[in-house]
């Protein structure tokens, strides 16, 4: 082994905490690259028209060479959503849990590149070796399950990624977080820790999943009369176990419904990950045969998605559903910070139905709260502090748990997406920054709509559009057509037809003016268009729609 | 005095639960019509480009000589705001108390209508008479001051409308809510109660507002050193008396920021209610004489409004505020729902500026919970009780408690905006639905951007508009020029050259072939376009821009 102390390992987040959700991590040493997870992340508000938002990787490429793998810590979107973007441009191994691993190969199929991606399963307690890195994945717990943190063995020492995590003492499926691990590694020295921050601001500790249970329990009991229909993420497996066994124990059957869910319960399912009775699951078209209080439904659609089932149920549009008085309905899940109006319109719209929504006590989060924070840093007891995932608040907040139990502030490093942060047993500090960013994806397009466009997105959106055509005799420049003027988005136009004949003729007399003084370059001409008709419409109405003056030549 | 048993009284809500915050209800006695509060709501997110929502008052035009006057509540603009708009289609008087009067004159002012506009100041324990109705003042408590509840007498029985309300035992300002005067109506029997339903899902009692006032008195001990600045609600008069007793308190001088700031404070100012120590107010060109630790600034941008005057200091382009480490900043607001992820942005830009910021304990609401609602019901025992003010989770609530209180639920009714509600002291029943609605305002447009509109501008906003023109020959119909495409908020066009090069000869193999074939059809050829081209870039790119063709004839 190299000599530790002078030795320095490189930490460079991709994605991170300017755009939450593209979580993307790269550790460097020397000629070796592994990238920790690569999700994406859902278009901010500003991001009109966009489906996807994934990670710059410019770096990656330019070190295509050194990349050894991507290790991966659990199956979330934010986590492995960007894979097949991010490998149709870098083809390396893949490693990750079971079920993680069988969520990307589902994407893998989806893109057509599962045969040419290099994969491996790796168990709980064991490693792999990626050039000079040993990455040991260990066992915690989250909302998914098969969650992991990695141990990253270094030549400059450990670092370990816990990944997205809580301390579930009663887990529902599977054993708790491998604190006694933690315990191990920690004793034997850790460079750097970097740790979960979501939940930094929160005091106390996350409840057990298992507390859920007992609320789906209590409601199920004090609802037997009622056709329950229970919403939730459909990555959530042992929320979803929890709802079957209440199912069970209360003799209902239950129907899947939600593209979504019944895919990740259907590979739950076979990997044996969630554990459904026979004769219980039945198919929503069964569901005529059967009374309402014989039936629970689990469905997608908890934070208010447009698109998801339950939304449909509400808004009346789903095609096998309709919500009724005697529907009692749980939403189990908070709205995720940007959703709360949308799960509200959705309640509503239940609550109008006549049925009855209940919301409170029915879920807990995946991510470790500050005491549990305190406990991973007290049993790693690492020498420099790098909090992750979160926004800069919930990082800044870790950042003060860390200096609270003792870190020293000079080794507690909030990094920037794009940040070259080099540790090493004497010294550490930010040494530079690579390219970074986000990449937009909207349907097959990668990439291709940038600022200029979605600049003009928010422009349209909020004002419309006028396209102002006239066709010009070449070398004469006599005007033979127009100025016509069509608009869309600005005005309903059989109600304005007197604006926008005024309008045109503003336009008209502006341009006639520009012929008669001999200007024949069209810039100037498109310029005196935009002017004559901008001025027009403040002045009449205070808005500025895009004007876009179109010259034709014959 | 007629028959009371047969007689029947109208209310008709003409906004409300379905666009929250357009509060304006009828109340309506043969040819006797009031109109309770005049509101406005801030638009949704899918009205992209409106600046307000008013209420449609097609069904008050249509019985304008009944309109005897409007009453109003108190001065929020969800409650005054679509006056000047109103009154300009339907002139009418004005009544309510002394700040809610003023702020409804500065409006009048901006709209140039004060002049034309009959307007009369009512104090507490006064009643007006308008037609066959004698309305009465009662004083309430509320995020503002001069609050009133009305006690509306009519032929029929006594309505009571709280308004916006909470108890507060121990107000910052002027006196308690008239609790006694609220017994003595109750005695003499009320027909029907129409309560603020706001907070009903929320059990207990609201906090006095006299609460925060200590948070800040210990927030300014704590940070003795630091430049406090303080963002609320302009219009919480209170709030900001409370944070100029801790300034003086604690020595320090007060800077008010932000137009609207400025302009409640100044208006509360004048009427006396606001109380200035001398020399503690300071312009904000004079800061630079002070210290941090002798300047509190009191600033709107509390919900994270992107003009707002907190919001441009955290995004560094405020003028003359620059945010630094030793900022300490309060939020003295807790987010309206759909803010929330705008008040994040502007905590975690100000965080990462190396300012402390403090949203906990700094705010209490000025609705009333459901202890609170529970007492006005049984100081007033409604035969009705008409739940307002909420969407429809908050209406149903409140329904809910009034029926735990022992009104009957066939008495208790939740109306949707247009319902007339018939209300006897034998009988009562929804009879009918008047016109009510949304009218969209974008700058000076009032009603002219309807759904057509705002659908073009969600297509714009998510996939861009592509324009095809092209010139034909008149008679002959051949192609003289074009067709040339032109995009907006599509792709960015140099870096997609050969994309739209392509889609311009797809375009021109349809039209050369539509021409060949002889067809002269405008509306064919332009058909033929949208199709060929559609096709190509959904087959391309999974994509469907609007698509305008424009044909130009010479």
């Amino acid at each position: 082994m190299k000599n530790e102390n002078n030795s320095r390992v490189k930490v460079i987040p991709l994605g991170g905490m300017e755009q939450i959700g593209m979580n993307m991590t790269v550790i460097e040493f020397e000629d070796n690259i592994i990238v920790v997870d690569c999700g994406l992340s859902f278009p901010s508000d500003d991001m009109l028209g966009i489906d996807l938002v994934i990670p710059d990787i410019t770096y990656l490429k330019e070190n295509v060479d050194k990349v050894k793998g991507f290790v991966f810590t659990h199956g979330h979107e934010d986590h492995i959503g960007a894979v097949p973007y991010i490998l149709k441009e870098l083809n390396a191994p893949l490693y990750g849990t079971k079920l993680t691993m069988a969520l990307i190969d589902h994407k893998l199929k989806e893109h057509n590149i599962l045969k040419t991606t290099k994969r491996k399963v790796v168990k709980y307690g064991q490693s792999i070796n990626l050039g000079c890195f040993r990455i040991e994945f260990i066992r915690t717990n989250h909302s998914i399950a098969d969650a992991a943190a990695l141990a990253i063995y270094t030549p400059a020492g450990t670092i370990i990624h816990t990944g997205d995590f809580k301390v579930d003492y009663t887990p529902v499926f599977g054993d708790m977080i491998d604190l006694q691990r933690f315990g191990e590694i920690g004793k034997k020295g850790v460079l750097a820790l970097l740790c979960d921050s979501t939940n930094a601001l929160r005091p106390g500790f996350t409840m057990s999943e298992r507390t859920v249970g007992k609320t789906f329990d209590n409601i199920f009991s004090e609802h037997r009369s009622n056709r329950i229909i229970v919403a939730t993420f459909a990555s959530n497996v042992d929320r979803v176990q929890q709802i079957i066994n209440s199912a069970y124990k209360y003799g209902r059957k239950v129907i899947i419904e939600g593209r979504s869910m019944v895919n990740v319960i259907g590979t739950a399912s076979e990997l044996g990950y969630i554990n459904i009775p026979e004769n219980t699951l039945i198919d929503i078209e069964a569901m005529k045969n059967y009374t309402d209080e014989q039936i629970v439904m689990i469905t997608t659609g908890s934070q208010g998605e447009s698109m998801a089932a339950l939304s449909r149920m509400a808004a009346s549009i789903h095609k096998k559903v309709t919500i009724k008085p005697n529907d009692t309905i749980i939403l189990s899940s908070t709205p995720i910070p940007g959703n709360e109006k949308a799960v509200s319109k959705v309640i509503n719209e239940l609550s109008m139905k006549g049925a009855e929504v209940i919301f409170q006590d029915t879920h807990v989060s995946g991510h470790a709260c500050q005491e549990e924070i305190k406990l991973i840093y007290s049993l790693l007891h690492p020498k420099y502090s790098v909090p992750v995932h979160g926004e800069f608040r919930h990082l800044k907040s870790q950042a003060e748990i860390a200096a609270s139990l003792g870190i020293p502030k000079e080794n507690i490093y909030i990094l920037r997406s794009g940040d070259v942060l080099e540790l090493g047993n004497e010294e550490a500090g930010v040494t530079g920054h690579v390219p970074s960013g986000s990449i937009l994806v909207d349907g097959l397009g990668v990439g291709d709509v940038g600022n200029i466009v979605l600049r003009d997105r928010q422009n349209l959106s909020e004002n419309g559009i006028i396209i102002v055509v006239l066709t010009l005799e070449k070398y004469s420049n006599q005007l033979l057509a127009g100025p016509d003027i069509v608009s869309r988005g600005f005005v309903y136009v059989r109600e304005s037809e007197d604006l926008m004949e005024e309008a045109r003729l503003v336009v008209s007399e502006a341009v006639e003016d520009c012929l008669e003084r001999n200007i024949s370059d069209w810039t100037k001409i498109k310029n005196v268009i935009k002017d004559s008709l901008n001025d027009y419409l403040w002045k009449k109405m205070k808005r500025n729609p895009i004007i876009l003056p179109i010259i034709m030549e014959v």
